[in-house]
């Protein structure tokens, strides 16, 4: 990658840019921000080298684009940059919702967008928060769909592989309702907890007595509100049937405390206590990295469902690429895994699948 | 105070009485625990000074009796011991509910009962576990009441003074409420997100894509089922209040997102924050507040190592947090602590022990 455009310079743009100029082969990377502050201060921090005065004027010779902008904006960015893009120009994104950018990604700019959405933040906002090391070992979802082609899921997983984090493909929608339960249901709870506790307290200092469960459970109730709305609102659907999820889950409480079915309330504690005791005890694949190669016939809907399997497992794609028959009809695959264990087990979903597939050392 | 008897010798009354076996003008302890085993442990360990057989036999000549048996057996302990209680005996509790609690107590042992609810705990369970400084700086709820003989609460609140915990009075019901808004919600509430995040997942393995803010408000769904069971149990009116209050303001939140009133949703989630980040900003300093930063790796171990650092150099930590910046990575704790002086003797022992540490300015 020799040109680059971040497009939102602030903690996830500059933290990508950030990193990328402590790599040895650094691409160019030209900047915009439509706060003329914030792109000022990223070009003055050396995370971009060149600041354009408008979204159009920064992808012109990009080979690739990240949008790193609030999700709000990003679909009126993809209609300010389709035109000036250049052929073969891949872009992706950052949101925090992806059904609805993927749409309007795949609407506006066709096969050459993929969907994008690093797991990896911070409480602070803007390029002064800007870190090199934010995406290191994160994981990073990429939202490949039937429509997107095979090398600009490839561009994108190594512009992801490139600043440390881990690409890892999952369908938009099966993405929204992930992340509706893992982060903005977690968020919107803990905001209703401080309510709650906060609500009708006459010994307003009282609430200093609270210990560490508390503590835990609130603390992200401190995050910027103006954020979460636009998170929030991007993601509405699968939001609420998060909290429809929530709203079910707290009935059965409710109906075993005031019924006084305490085999009930143990038996719900005890399976929350086992799910978070195995959720982050998954096994994360390492080691060596092993190439799967499948023949596959040339239709893009491929790259999607070999993806999607992976992302199923747990398994990251290092790197991928197609080569297509010269006879035409049909093409080869080889994807790039981290480790004996994670290959064999993809190996084993593809091959269910109907896949001829052969595992070996990658070319590299 | 000469002679103490501690009935329930686990964590709490074994916590008790190892900090009071290093007090200068040691009080003899008798102690009881229906558990023979536990009983046992407690007097080789030297927390308590003399076994007796019965609950009955164990307050002879006590001049006080900390009852610290979980929740639901205490009420029958005071019956076991009214009849052998000797004149002018103060009679305090540890349990978690209050009002019914106090009602007991009161009926059956009078003006010399008070109740008590130390704010400090651990993980981790009996007498095994327990540690003289466990009550040290912590909050120490005391319930007195109109029927409470002033002598009786002196006497209490010395006792809890003595283990180092600050006393501080708050009427049973209020502290009911306090703590069913403050402690058990969150508990049912970090139970029911992990529910909903794990409930028909068939991505499994993407849950351990969760990051930083799900940890956090999922943390204590880890506890120990039975020990929660009883303590919702006694404040079961309490919780189902709280509760009710959540589903109020999860309802209103549900209304602003279905109906876009973002403004709404602002307004809820800005109070919210607002009201998080005054909680704990009652804390009284000894000195100006400095942070000490330092990055972790993420396991328990760490947060127990660096408190007990700090708590062997007499340092008190006036507030801790906890930074997951990538998933399965290193983390950043941040302490604050009173004074420069505090703050640059506990740098010095945590470097020692091979951490990183830094010394500033608290965020807030």
């Amino acid at each position: 990658l020799d040109k680059l455009t971040i497009i939102g310079t602030g903690l996830i743009g500059g933290s990508v840019g950030a990193r990328l100029r402590l790599a040895p082969a650094r691409p160019t990377i030209t900047g915009f921000d439509r706060d003329p502050h914030a792109l000022r201060d990223a070009l003055a921090l050396g995370v971009i080298d060149l600041a354009a005065a408008t979204a159009a004027e920064s992808v012109a010779g990009a080979e690739a684009v990240l949008v790193a902008t609030p999700v709000d904006h990003i679909g009126s960015v993809f209609e300010s940059i389709a035109g000036a893009l250049a052929a073969g120009a891949v872009v992706t994104d950052t949101g925090s919702a992806k059904a609805g950018v993927v749409a309007a990604g795949e609407a506006v700019l066709g096969p050459r967008f993929v969907g994008g959405h690093p797991m990896a933040g911070s409480e602070r906002h803007g390029v002064g928060a800007a870190e090199p090391d934010l995406f290191e070992d994160a994981w990073w979802i990429l939202t490949p769909t039937e429509r997107t082609a095979p090398d600009a899921y490839r561009t994108a997983a190594a512009l992801v592989a490139s600043v440390g984090a881990k690409p890892i493909a999952v369908e938009p929608t099966a993405h929204d309702s992930l992340i509706a339960r893992l982060s903005h249901l977690p968020q919107l709870v803990s905001s209703a907890v401080v309510q709650v506790a906060a609500a009708d307290e006459p010994q307003e200092s009282l609430l200093g007595l609270a210990a560490g469960g508390f503590r835990d459970v609130t603390r992200i109730a401190a995050s910027d509100p103006d954020l979460w709305v636009s998170i929030i609102r991007a993601n509405a659907k699968a939001v609420l049937e998060a909290l429809d999820g929530l709203g079910s889950s707290l009935g059965r409480l409710r109906s075993a405390i005031d019924e006084g079915q305490w085999d009930d309330l143990r038996g719900f504690l005890a399976g929350a206590r086992d799910a978070r005791l195995e959720l982050f005890a998954k096994a994360v694949y390492t080691g060596a990295p092993v190439a799967l190669t499948l023949l596959i016939p040339d239709r893009p809907g491929v790259l999607a469902e070999v993806t999607r399997e992976a992302g199923e497992l747990g398994v990251n794609i290092e790197d991928l690429q197609i080569f297509h028959s010269t006879e035409g009809g049909r093409g080869r695959l080889e994807l790039v895994v981290a480790g004996r264990e994670a290959g064999e087990r993809l190996l084993g979903r593809l091959e269910a699948l109907g896949y001829h597939v052969e595992m070996g050392l990658p070319d590299r």
